[in-house]
């Protein structure tokens, strides 16, 4: 079989990645940004274009959200089957005669990052059982973590991906941002942030909360607004502060 | 030197674990709650009271910010130093003629879950130097990192502390919260989690950013906040969202 990968970000790099160190073989990878191409050309040995799409039985379109539908038009091959790696995207985005799924990878990827690719979750759906069971054998050759899912399930994963990482991320931005403006080391920190997240691996979270919020402590929240200085620390200081009080009220 | 820890809470028993382990002698553990008392004291083989508060030359006071005041008033012992534990309180909160101190450990404690203790960093303050030097010492047999620390400073660690443990904890529960309303598994997300703090030791938070904000994916940010039904959950995303936009413009 061969698979094309369309796109040069650090989806695609990562999913390159982890095909070929399992030993899958990338046809091509498929893009616009011709020098990152050919760095992920030279680190892998992947062909790589930005001008012929190579003839392909499986194209994955691993793309930002809004070029997807666009570069899904490139496609012609009315037999193959494309499958892109959006979480909130339904598979009819995809635009062409060919069959049409979707191979959602959850996990935050940074191309200077190496991953364990065995324990990223995959999402598969996809027109028909064929298709499906096709791509949930590929996934299962990187991943020990893979499941057939609707795009109804999918966008929930995503939007609870974005709680659980994107704005845990945003939160460790402004900790640091905090922490900067002190001159505080944010090193100090990563014990605190380690033992936070291993700690709900063994207790629900909503058992493991801890601050000033969930013990009622007026005193001290009054303290942190006095010391926020910066709009946005101040709004979320207020807002997670009202949520945890109405959790546990 | 005789020691006492006051209090019976999770930073009292993991301090007193953390001496214990350290072979630092605690020559009582003191507290009005009896049951958890004599758990410790038995876990820990330390002697306890409810009423009569021993002889010591060190006092630990680790109870909660609101009780700290009212219970550095039973100690009548000019000749002791008395530290208490809080990020947020100053070192003359306390009550007496004896020397004052803050002893301030920087991590979430819950008694179920297992630490290792010489992580944690320690903040230390005390009147003088000698008092400094004796606090540093004793935080130091337990820890690798122990640092003098003003009041002034440690309002700010705590501060930090809450923004990297307590909220980042508050949106595991409401990621969980999303989770649980669409019968989704919430360990799917441990790998993704995991992944993104791991990702901070190595990247700075602001430049480890994904998701749909920081990409400016107005198409998501709008999907999701018609997934969204919990008014808590909604607010946070609004706030966050906002905040990431205006972190990146």
């Amino acid at each position: 079989m061969q698979t094309v990968i369309i796109g040069s970000g650090n989806v695609a790099y990562h999913l390159a990645k982890a095909f070929i160190q399992n030993r899958i073989e990338i046809h091509q990878i498929f893009g616009r940004n011709e020098i990152e191409l050919s760095k992920i050309s030279k680190e892998l040995a992947i062909p790589y274009s930005t001008e012929n799409l190579a003839e392909a039985d499986l194209y994955i379109i691993a793309v930002s959200d809004s070029a997807v539908e666009n570069v899904s038009e490139f496609i012609k091959n009315d037999n193959a089957l494309v499958a892109h790696t959006s979480g909130s995207l339904p598979k009819e985005i995809l635009k062409g005669h060919y069959r049409k799924a979707s191979f959602y990878p959850l996990q935050t990827f940074s191309k200077t990052k190496k991953l364990d690719y065995s324990k990223i979750p995959f999402f598969i759906e996809a027109d028909d059982q064929i298709d499906e069971k096709l791509l949930f054998e590929i996934a299962s050759v990187i991943s020990d973590s893979v499941e057939i899912s609707t795009y109804e399930k999918r966008k929930y994963i995503h939007l609870t991906a974005v709680f659980a990482c994107n704005f845990v991320n945003h939160l460790f931005a402004r900790a640091k941002e905090i922490c900067d403006s002190q001159a505080l080391d944010f090193n100090y920190f990563l014990p605190l942030i380690n033992e936070t997240v291993e700690k709900i691996s063994h207790i629900d979270p909503k058992s493991a909360q801890t601050g000033p919020a969930v013990r009622g402590d007026e005193r001290v929240l009054k303290l942190h607004e006095e010391l926020l200085k910066n709009e946005e620390q101040l709004q979320i200081y207020k807002t997670m502060n009202e949520s945890i009080k109405k959790m546990y009220q």
